[in-house]
C-alpha cells in the first residue's frame, strides 16, 4: 500500500486502546484533547492537542471526536458462492432438517456453489459483504478458505480474500481452513482428507504465500481432536499460525489441545470449561466469541465470560460471517451481540475488535493507537466510545485511514 | 409532496404483498416478470414484463431485480435528545439499577435531556436516526411524542416528526402518546396528568393537526386500564385513532381494553394470554410485535405468535427504535430478529414491515403494490424477498421511489 506523507490528526480523544494504559488501568486507554501525528503510514507520536500542529505539516482538524483504532473482524468467512437463504425460509416454516437436507442445504450446497463459482465471480460477492463491514469502520478483516474442500477452490478462495485488499482499501489476513468439513469424497475416509490437506494443499498454500495461519473446525460434525493435532503439526512444520474452532457444540477439549500447539485464537467456545481456561491464559491464547453463530442458531449455552475474564484471557469478538450460521455483515452489530447476549462489557467489546483481535491474528502492529503502530484509523462523531456497543445501526464513523491513507 | 409525471418500471419480480394474492395463497403476492406503470405518484397498472412499455412512457429498467412495497416502520420513537449509552455501560458493568437511577438513568434522563433540547436540535438528531431507516428501504416511519410530558415540549416533538417529512423523503405518522410516563410533578397525582393529557394537550394536538393517532403505556410502571380508557374516549371524541403498549412485562388485559375501542394495534404483546386473541381479531387490530426490546431487555417471555397465526391476527414488527429498550435503527434487522427470536416466517416478517404494518397506521394505500396505491417503492437486486429476514446488513435497496418520486 503507497504511504501518505506525514499529517496530523489534531483535537481529538484518543482511545488508545493500549496495552500500557490496561496496566495503569485507565479505561479504553482514553487520552482526552489529544493529537496524533502519522507519517509512512504508522503512528509516529501522540500529543496534547495543538502541540503537533505548530510545525507546518498538513493538520486536519478532528473537532472534538473520537479517534479510535481501526476496527478487526478476526473471524469471517466471507468468501463463498450460493444463497441459504431459501434454506433459512423452509427453517422458519418448521421443514424438518431432513426435507431441507433433500433439497440439497447445508455447508454442503455451498461448497458445491463455490466449487461452481469462477474468481470473478467470488470477488464480486466478497468485495459487497467487506464493503458493509468496512463502512462501519473495520480496516482489517480475516478471511477463511473452507468451502472448496478441493486444491483449486481452496487456492481460489485464498486468492480472492487477497485480492480484496488490491480492490478495497482495507488490509486482509487470509488463513487456510481445509479442515472444516469432510467433503462427501472422503466422507468414509475423513483421515484421507485430513492427510490431502497437510500433503496436497498446505505446502501449495506455503509455497504461493496465501495465508499466515492454518485453522480447523474441531467438532463431531468437523474433525477428531487427533485430526486437528495432524493439522497442528503439518502448519507448525512450515512455520505457521495455528487456531481452532473449538467447544462450539460440544467439549471435546479443543482449546486445550490448541493451547499445546500456542494457537493464536480458539473461536466460539460456548462448550469450554472453566478448568481448561488456564491453559489458555497460559500459553497466550486468545478467547474469540462469535456470538453471532450462537444467536442465529438459538443457543442457549453460554461461553465462560466470567471465567476467561477472571484469569486474564484476552477476549476478542468477530462476525463468523458465512451463509449458514452468522449471515451477518456487522461487527458493530456483533459488539452489541456481545454485551446483550453475553454480558461482556462494551469496553471489552471494543478491545475485542482492537486489541485482542490483532493479537488473534498475530498482528503486533495493529489494533492500537500507540507510537510505532500501522495509522489504521477511525475518527467517530459520539460521546463516548461505548457508543459502538450500545445499540445497532446508530453510528458509523466520519473519516477512516488505513495504513495512513484516508478511505 | 410533489408529483412526477406517469413511469413505468419494466421488467421486474414484484412481491405485490396484496391482500387478494393472500386470499389465492400466493406466498409474498409473487408476480415474476412484470412491469407497474406510475402516474402522479399512484400505482397505475400492473402488467406483465413489457406490456406497459411500448406506448412512448418513460422506462426504468429494473433488470430482473425485485420490486418490493416501500417498507414501514409502523413504532418507533425516534425524536429524543440526550444518550443512554452510559447506562448501558454501567448495566454491563454490574451496576445496580439503583446506582444507575443515582446517576440519573431511565427514562426521566430522556425527558429532561428532550426539554431542554431546541427544535433545531431534535431534528437534527432526528434526522440521523431516521437517515438509517430510509438507507434500508423504509419510506414510512410511524414517531411517537411522550419525551416531553408537557404541553410545550410535546408538541414540539410531534412538530419536529411531521418535518422530518419535509427535510426527508419519507411519510410520517405522528402519533400523540401523552400517556407514555407519569412525568414527576404528578407522581403523586397520575390521574391528575391523564386529565391534562385528555383536557390540555390532546385539543391542541387536534387543533394544531399534528397527530391522527393516540398511543398509551397500558403497564404497571405506565397506567392502569382505567386511565388508558380515558384517554381512549378522549381520543375517540375528538374522532382520532387509538393504539396502545400492552402486556409488554405484565398481563393487564390492555389489548382487550384496546379491542373494545378498535384500536388499530396492540404493540408488544409478549404476556397476551390466548383468550383474549379472539378480540383481536374480531376488532380488526393488529397485534405488533417489537423483537428489539425483547432482545435488549433479555425478556424470555414470548409474544404468542402461533395462536396469533391460528386466530388470523395480522402481525406486523417495528423497530421500537428508542433509547432505553431498543436503540436499534435497522428494520431489517428487527425482521431477522423477528424469524430469529420469535419464530416467525419471513413471509410474516415482510408482511409485518408493509401491509401489516400499513394497517396498523391506518393506511389503506400503502403497504401493498396494487393499483390505485401509493407508488412508495424498493427495488432490490435479490434472489428473493426472504433475503430480507435472512441475515443482518446484507441487502439493501437499489433505488427506492416514494409517491412516486425516487429518492
Ligand atoms: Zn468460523
Ligand atoms: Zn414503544
Amino acid at each position: 500500500m503507497r504511504k501518505t506523507a506525514g499529517f496530523c490528526i489534531n483535537n481529538v480523544n484518543i482511545a488508545t486502546m493500549s496495552a500500557s494504559s490496561n496496566v495503569a488501568n485507565v479505561p479504553y486507554g482514553i487520552k482526552e484533547n489529544g493529537s496524533v501525528y502519522i507519517n509512512a503510514g504508522r503512528i509516529e507520536k501522540i500529543d496534547d492537542a495543538n502541540h503537533l500542529s505548530a510545525d507546518g505539516i498538513n493538520v486536519i482538524d478532528g473537532q472534538g471526536q473520537w479517534l479510535l483504532p481501526g476496527l478487526i473482524d478476526c473471524h469471517t468467512h466471507l468468501v463463498y458462492a450460493g444463497n441459504r437463504a431459501s434454506e433459512f425460509e423452509m427453517r422458519q416454516q418448521g421443514k424438518s432438517y431432513s426435507e431441507i437436507a433433500k433439497q440439497g442445504g447445508g455447508i454442503q450446497s455451498t461448497v458445491n456453489a463455490t466449487r461452481q463459482a469462477s474468481y470473478e465471480s467470488l470477488l464480486h460477492l466478497a468485495k459487497n459483504r467487506a464493503a458493509r463491514l468496512i463502512e462501519e469502520g473495520v480496516t482489517t478483516i480475516e478471511v477463511k478458505s473452507g468451502y472448496g474442500l478441493d486444491l483449486e477452490t481452496e487456492l481460489r478462495m485464498l486468492h480472492v480474500a487477497k485480492d480484496l485488499e488490491r480492490t478495497l482499501s482495507v488490509n486482509i489476513e487470509p488463513t487456510y481452513l481445509g479442515a472444516h468439513s469432510v467433503p462427501k469424497k472422503y466422507r468414509e475416509s475423513p483421515d484421507e482428507y485430513v492427510k490431502f490437506v497437510c500433503e496436497q494443499v498446505l505446502p501449495e498454500v506455503v509455497k504461493q504465500g496465501l495465508a499466515t495461519s492454518v485453522d480447523v473446525f474441531c467438532e463431531t460434525i468437523g474433525f477428531t481432536p487427533a485430526q486437528c493435532e495432524t493439522v497442528f503439526i503439518a502448519a507448525k512444520d512450515h512455520g505457521l499460525n495455528v487456531k481452532a474452532h473449538v467447544e462450539q457444540l460440544s467439549d471435546l477439549k479443543g482449546a486445550k489441545l490448541a493451547a499445546k500447539y500456542h494457537a493464536l485464537s480458539v473461536d466460539h467456545i460456548e462448550y469450554l470449561q472453566p478448568e481448561d481456561i488456564p491453559a489458555l491464559a497460559k500459553s497466550n491464547t486468545v478467547a474469540v466469541v462469535l456470538p453471532g453463530a450462537f444467536y442465529s442458531l438459538r443457543e442457549t449455552q453460554l461461553p465462560p465470560i466470567a471465567a476467561l475474564r477472571a484469569h486474564n484471557v484476552p477476549m476478542a469478538i468477530a462476525t463468523d460471517l458465512n451463509p449458514g450460521s452468522s449471515p451477518i455483515a456487522s461487527l458493530l452489530t456483533i459488539m452489541n451481540m456481545g454485551c446483550v447476549l453475553f454480558g461482556m462489557t462494551p469496553e471489552e467489546t471494543l478491545l475485542g475488535v482492537t486489541r485482542h483481535a490483532a493479537q488473534a491474528l498475530g498482528l503486533n502492529r495493529k489494533g492500537q493507537i500507540v507510537t510505532g503502530f500501522d495509522a489504521d484509523l477511525g475518527l467517530w462523531n459520539i460521546q463516548h466510545p461505548c457508543e459502538l456497543s450500545y445499540g445497532i445501526n446508530q453510528v458509523r464513523p466520519s473519516r477512516i485511514w488505513v495504513n495512513g491513507e484516508e478511505r
